[in-house]
């Protein structure tokens, strides 16, 4: 749909909320499995293999994006990605998300609407027959997307992080650092001394560019998650928080260590396993088994003194920790 | 569970994020319906209906609660309730709650245990079998409390706003204008100038209290939903900007004109009408028909000029739209 022109964009807090919601809802389309869609107390999604997935996760400005450079669009494609990926890595197909929006009132109409067109977009993407189906809107001075998504096993059993077994084939798909490449470049080349400043894509070479949507508009592989269940996956989880503390989460659950092979991850090994927010997904398969679209990176051995190894040494890489590495910067 | 001693409370900025996810987890009951609860990138929640229903409703500080007014209990309370009575508007049982709290760095430990436990007693109270199987934590200078709600409709049909008949009998559930009164208290009494200052219940009578009670951490009667469907409820919809304006909205969603009778309405008509956050159910049901615990208060008719008569006359009273009525004062 066309964007609003800059002559009729109104602040949000010039507006009604049931202005601002028939904008929105104009801007969506139905789920395949809502039998009661947006506009009443409460939606009702089909749940056919009688048991529904569940999964939050939220976008605050400051520590998970910043509006100099992330558009609407941006923001609501991976508010709905990052949800996507965690109901993929249960084995499930997502069904449905419902969002809680918290806006400041001098917000303008038109990067709502945008939000709309990116969860939309993402959804028909990367899970297609999945759309929002509710949400909630108020008002804050921090602009907060909290999504919910829902998925359906389709009769499988959920694929938790606690099933790999001595032996397995350790694999991923999805890329690994991307995402972290991205936010580097964003903060080496997009920042006035501590200030956030709009992306100037023609200071960026082509690797750069890939870099920087892995970052503002990722594209997990979220029809592998009901391929990896299927095929038999023993343990699975969404890598955010960078390969090597989620493989040491999926090792700890499944009491087993995790032994990884370096060749297998790219030219810069200790990007792939230090970057957050590649929501990959990290699956475990038996020996022998190893679905389309995932690529062997280790193996699964007996529980040892270490519950991740890298070329048969421990690893010292950690991972991404929002409380520890936030900075309250604006922009 | 005990508090933790002020000389053991530690600000959420000077912990990990997996420490304050163990101390929440402590305080979290397993949820009858859950499948796979907390720790994994998502919940399994059974659906024995093979659907369920779903809505999200948010708490910002701010618009929505103020700490100077609300503790963490209070505020997990009152979250968990206005979220379960959109589930039981629909005549559904709530099974499950997912949490996603966006935190200051300088707020303490204490504060968020005693969110999970106003959560924990919420559920237990009003739905027992529900709790919360899943959430996301990440930081904001903005305290924010987005909550989903699930639930199941046990074979029945969702009672959606739509279904209204000319002839039905309008019913309430639960108290009108109490929670409005509450918060008038609160902006009367408790603010020094602009600022909001701690309640001091020594300087209230026994209305105020309960007033209050219902303003901070309101008990609507969720199990009432699930009763009214049974009985053959029409529409109902839950009473969250004031009956003026909710009654109008299922009107418009039935086509039809909602007539109230003023006698029904209790002392205070007006505040009855336009008072905000009560988070009763409203029902129409076939003539004949009122289940225990509702009262009746009107009836449907045809749709005529007036979507809403209160003793014949067309109603001016609005409700509360927190667009509007926000105002931003801190406290």
């Amino acid at each position: 749909m066309p964007s609003r022109p800059a002559s009729d964009d109104p602040r949000l807090g010039d507006l009604s909320e049931g202005d601002i919601l028939r904008a929105i809802l104009a801007r969506t389309v139905p789920a395949s499995h809502a039998v009661i869609g947006p506009g009443d107390d409460a939606a009702v999604i089909a749940a056919p293999s009688g048991s529904v997935v569940a999964t939050t996760d939220t976008l605050v400005h400051g520590p998970d994006f910043r509006l100099a450079w992330s558009s609407g669009y941006d923001l609501g494609w991976k508010a709905a990605a990052v949800n996507l990926a965690d109901v993929a890595a249960m084995g499930a197909r997502p069904t449905a998300l419902l969002v809680a929006l918290a806006v400041p009132r001098d917000l303008r109409l038109s990067f709502v609407e945008q939000l709309a067109d990116g969860f939309r977009e993402a959804c028909g993407a990367l899970a297609p027959g999945c759309a929002v189906v509710g949400g909630d809107l108020t008002v804050s001075d921090v602009l907060t997307v909290a999504v919910t998504a829902l998925g359906d096993l389709e009769g499988r059993s959920a694929v938790t992080r606690a099933g790999a077994r001595a032996g397995d084939a350790v694999a991923i798909a999805g890329e690994l650092g991307d995402a972290a490449r991205g936010l580097a470049v964003l903060f080496g080349r997009f920042r006035d001394g501590e200030t956030p400043v709009p992306v100037d894509p023609t200071r960026l070479g082509s690797g750069e560019r890939s870099a920087l949507v892995a970052q503002l508009r990722p594209s997990p592989p979220i029809g592998l998650g009901p391929v990896a269940a299927t095929a038999g996956a023993t343990a699975m989880m969404d890598v955010s928080d960078g390969l090597a503390l989620d493989a040491r989460r999926l090792a700890a659950a499944s009491d087993a260590t995790i032994a990884l092979d370096g060749a297998a991850l790219g030219d810069d090994p200790e990007r792939a396993l230090a970057g957050g927010e590649d929501h990959a997904l990290l699956a475990t398969f038996p020996s022998g088994v190893l679905p389309p679209g995932f690529r062997r990176i280790g193996e699964v051995r007996p529980r040892a003194e270490d519950d991740l190894l890298l070329d048969g040494r421990p690893v010292d890489v950690s991972g991404w920790d929002p409380y520890r590495d936030w900075d309250s910067a604006a922009g």
